[in-house]
């Protein structure tokens, strides 16, 4: 039986965007805190995992939202890995409110890197058996991301600021979010929210990069691409709704 | 006896730089956070502010920070009202860790802003009296911030972005920390840390609005501007240290 592990989190003021919701970048990055938490209490903290010289970077997301949480409301965060193969581990994050109705779900794929090559190892056992989930065979695939053409899109640029980076010096993946819908404009954000995401993350971004954000958007299906002079970061597709 | 307020926070990897502290940003949106949670706890609540047809604004904040609070750090933030005059409501706030040393102080000024007019109103006395604090004569001084000579300052831009915005449709005024120090580098920021700092706000930024950060810097003291092309908006000073 696989360990689920579930932390309340009561959503603050800076949390919350101009519809006093929660903002995406923030619901994801509680959701990563409850499964630090997850695994300190396994005994696989960061520095038990990166005793081993590698850490664990996510490759995808896929994301279903049913509402966001509002600024006051104490949600309850849940997570559980769910299994492995040779490369990937999978895990899902869930976010319910006070009566147990479920607003969002996060499936998401992640990978070991070393420290030593900056490339992806296969899974160490040792990392993975204390979450009790099987092994599997394949690879779970995530919904088809389609590309932007980049010749027609949109794009800006997001120089990386000092504060987008972390103790590893790289950019905190959120980010990206912020890079890829603030350029849709205030106008659609907040007459807008997200139904689902789903978001593959191939490099990563450091000091002096510079994003550029690239996206096209048909009907209620916005397609993004975050590049930089060296090549594709992540893409992403997002289903919109009108807000209610 | 002035009311005291006090709540454990514990530091969270998405609170933290690149030293894995706590930054300026995080730690000023807690403190503010505490402070509204006692707004709260006296019956003083936004809603009942609002329905008086003002809101609290800062005019200035005044600090001292002897050590940011690190990554997964416990620590307790604390505020009380210290006093107000016609105008103005004084306000301090601290942080301690878990052996009681004090990690910062925050002295801070406050005015009621109209929603009708957007001007300062004199203080409501049903506003101020449950913080239990004395009607004082004067106005305190806070230290004198010297001007950035602009002809002679760096400058760059900074977009005010959607995730700037908060429910008010104004920028959260702890996002011009990042304007003002993201361009000393990542060089300066990442060997030194703030010592204290001194802030006073006259004009918010909201949506559309281009930041121009402008700062002069002499030793271990930084000056900054945020300016818009309607004029200054905020302007501090800033004493650093090298890290140790």
């Amino acid at each position: 039986m696989a360990a689920i592990y579930t932390e309340p989190h009561q959503v603050t003021y800076y949390e919350s965007d101009t519809k006093n919701q929660m903002t995406l970048a923030m619901l994801v990055n509680v959701a990563i805190l409850v499964s630090e938490r997850q695994n300190d209490q396994l005994g696989l903290s960061d520095d038990v995992v990166h005793g081993y010289n590698v850490g664990w970077v996510v490759t995808q997301y896929q994301m279903e939202i049913k509402r966001m949480p509002q600024v006051d409301e104490t949600v309850t965060f849940g997570t559980t890995a769910t299994g492995y193969n040779k490369y990937f581990c999978y895990r899902d994050y869930w976010v319910d409110d006070a009566q147990g109705q479920r607003l969002a779900t996060i499936h998401s794929a992640w990978v070991l890197m070393s420290y030593a090559t900056r490339n992806m190892v296969a899974v160490i056992p040792a990392l993975v058996q204390p979450y009790a989930v099987p092994e599997i065979k394949g690879i779970k695939r995530f919904p088809r991301i389609h590309h932007v053409e980049l010749a027609d899109a949109a794009q800006q640029d997001y120089r990386v600021r000092y504060y987008d980076i972390d103790a590893n010096q790289h950019v905190n993946n959120v980010h990206y979010f912020d890079w890829m819908f603030d350029h849709l404009g205030i106008a659609y954000l907040s007459s807008h929210e997200i139904v689902s995401l789903n978001i593959r993350y191939e490099h990563e971004l450091t000091v002096d990069d510079v994003a550029q954000s690239h996206y096209q958007i048909t009907d209620h299906v916005s397609r993004h691409q975050i590049t930089t002079a060296d090549g594709k970061c992540a893409e992403a597709e997002v289903v919109w709704r009108e807000r209610g």
